[in-house]
């Protein structure tokens, strides 16, 4: 029987209720003929109480319990869900990360999955059971103890069930109904897509739209899962949400699928730097070093041996970032005049596979803005997405217009 | 290193506070040059919101499931415990059920351990790790899936531990102070005791003196385990608690060690059943395929080929006990006059392994009973204990004069 992987957060399983709810979705589809694999997360809550106990035993714990610890919540919930589906009648069964075993590497907190054999499950469906549960976020490290994917982990554990199953879809039900073109909470006109390609996607999820972790989106462009996002809170058609799929079953021929922000950025400009080979390097190396998540990176014209370094990250990351290039500037190892900082600035971007094939849209993007008398500080671009750095202020208005512009309210 | 087991039951570790105390004290013992095996319950109230979960779901749960969901509560403690103990300098790692392995039998939510490879926890010892933190309660089955050990399982994990690790004490921490020789909610007098025995302690445990789960009790007998309980609440001293051990280690030569009760009996009685072989093994497989508990059982002096059959058990079981009997009469498998049931009787027994020595202490305990004006009902006895079925109104009486006719309120 052909499987479909179906994935429940947390808000979709925050109780037995929903739990209920999601399962007699899960009982639709075993309805229709499918054999489902059903990823489960936390309910919600229960990962951020137990976060809560390790951080206040010790701020700097051991990653190895923290799993054993955090881990628990995706067990009762696989188990609440394999007991509610077998109430309605399904064949049922829960597994665990290492019962399964979900092998990952041995990196807790943020293991990544390398294998995942299919013969246990697989030799239960051909016994007659129509669902598995597989508690998400978690798998079996070499060592032989429990590891975590990193939050929102399950929505990776649920790409990468599909793929080692060939699942003909992978739907992740959430608490939003599908992708849009950008945040409908500051574009009333912002639009749910019926399709988006996987590499859109990638540039949308990095850039906050956080529908889906990046690295799920990543796996499944790498191994073609169909990946649907769709709401557990609505009635379901086989049409609803947003298929994430490859670039060719995309419909929709826009240069541009959506518009992005992210609201609290940082421009940090190193004025006057010593303009020798290696000293980009030396830069972004110490700001890694000190956790710095460095951005856009722009270098400025170089004027007589010297030149204007600038680059944006989270705001809340300045302090570390202003420590690290101080300390190798003492150091010696840099040479700068100034470090200019502007802690007011948000990045607004413009992403779509069309603008590979259709060349004006930096142009278009550009003359929005000035349109609207936005300023833009910095500008980097790259195939199929151009982000610009702005006055935070002009966020919301820079989105408007460039929905607006880009007639992202109309389907294709 | 000598090793020591330390078990803290669910209050002992009901919020991070608690643990952070039960880690002192396991730091306490590894100062004195133990290695130490730390069992963990769930903290409280986890269990009873897991198992809420599950019945809630489905009346008749699938019980690997059932095992599935609720061991993850001692999961979550174990990781905690480790935790803590790290952040107080003390090298230390959770283990679940599955990764020592603990093996047992497939019985699930009542599982037997079977085995306990002592290998891996070991290893780790001898490279310095001090203490291994231990998911209580839990087990893996021959199927490779989680199974539990029933309420109270904790303590049997503590016991086999010390069993399979020849562990110099098993030191049991709970909400008391200890074992005494009766209810002190009941009788002011009540004295606790330095030393126990495990026979006496057995009788007392299955009398409804809730401190120890009989099964754990019955191990440490069998392995010659010490085993101590004590409060998780005070200071302690070596000397802290009762210790429970071999006959020969107890000092105190009284005939008498406890008084034990239980409230809530009934007494039935099968008026002239018809008296041939078999008639017995008849009544008493219905009444336990029925799920009946019976207890006391006496048989009176038959009269014309019939006799009278009484019996007790929880009055809570009552109405199962009379439809059990009406169809096995119906049935024509059993003939009696009448089904006489009494529903306000209480057993009083008193324990000790010093009455196999010493004559007399029936006689005593009657006519104790007879000088308050106490009908006895129903009078058992086994080579350490005493038992009687009195009216339930004079069952705090009946304990208060024992407990002052033998002096258990002075020690030996």
């Amino acid at each position: 029987m052909p499987v479909l992987v179906m994935k429940f957060g947390g808000t979709s399983v925050a109780n037995l209720d929903r739990i209920r709810r999601a399962a007699k979705r899960v009982g639709v589809e075993v309805a229709k003929g499918y054999d489902v694999i059903v990823i489960v997360s936390a309910m919600a809550g229960e990962t951020n109480k137990l976060v809560g106990y390790v951080e206040e035993i010790s701020p700097l714990f051991d990653a190895r319990e923290y799993d054993a610890v955090v881990s628990s919540g995706e067990n009762v919930t696989a188990g609440l869900m394999a007991l509610t589906l077998q109430e309605m009648g399904v064949p049922a069964r829960s597994w665990q990360g290492w019962q399964v075993p979900v092998r990952t590497t041995d990196a807790h907190a943020a293991a990544r999955i390398e294998e995942i054999p299919t013969d246990n499950i697989n030799t239960k469906f051909a016994e007659g059971m129509r669902v598995a549960v597989v508690a998400g976020f978690q798998g079996i490290g070499p060592d032989g103890r429990i590891t975590t994917l990193g939050r929102g982990g399950s929505d990776t554990t649920a790409v990468a069930f599909a793929a080692a199953f060939g699942a003909e879809r992978c739907d992740i039900y959430t608490d939003v109904d599908g992708v849009y073109t950008t945040d409908p909470r500051i574009c009333e006109k912002a639009r749910k897509l019926d399709r988006i390609a996987f590499e859109e996607m990638l540039e949308l999820a990095s850039l906050g739209a956080k529908v889906l972790q990046t690295r799920s989106v990543e796996m499944a462009m790498r191994y073609h899962v169909k990946l649907r996002v769709l709401s557990s809170f609505e009635e379901q058609s086989d049409e609803a949400g947003t298929l994430v799929c490859d670039e060719e079953d995309v419909m929709e021929s826009k240069p541009v699928a959506g518009v992005a922000y992210s609201r609290d950025e940082a421009k940090l400009t190193l004025l006057s730097v010593a303009d020798r080979p290696g000293i980009a390097a030396t830069i972004f190396t110490a700001l890694s070093d000190a956790g710095v998540n460095v951005d856009m990176i722009v270098q400025n014209i170089s004027e007589e041996g010297r030149t204007d370094m600038t680059f944006s990250c989270p705001v809340g990351e300045v302090a570390r970032a202003e420590a690290a290039l101080s300390e190798i500037k003492e150091k010696g190892a840099l040479n700068y005049s100034e470090l200019v900082v502007d802690r007011d600035v948000a990045k607004v971007s413009v992403v779509g596979i069309g603008m590979r094939s259709q060349s004006g849209v930096a142009a278009k993007m550009f003359k929005v803005l000035s349109d609207e008398g936005i300023n833009i500080k910095v500008i980097t671009t790259s195939e199929i997405k151009i982000s610009v750095l702005i006055d935070r202020k002009y966020m919301e208005l820079a989105v408007q217009a460039l929905h607006d512009a880009f007639e992202l309210d109309k389907a294709a």
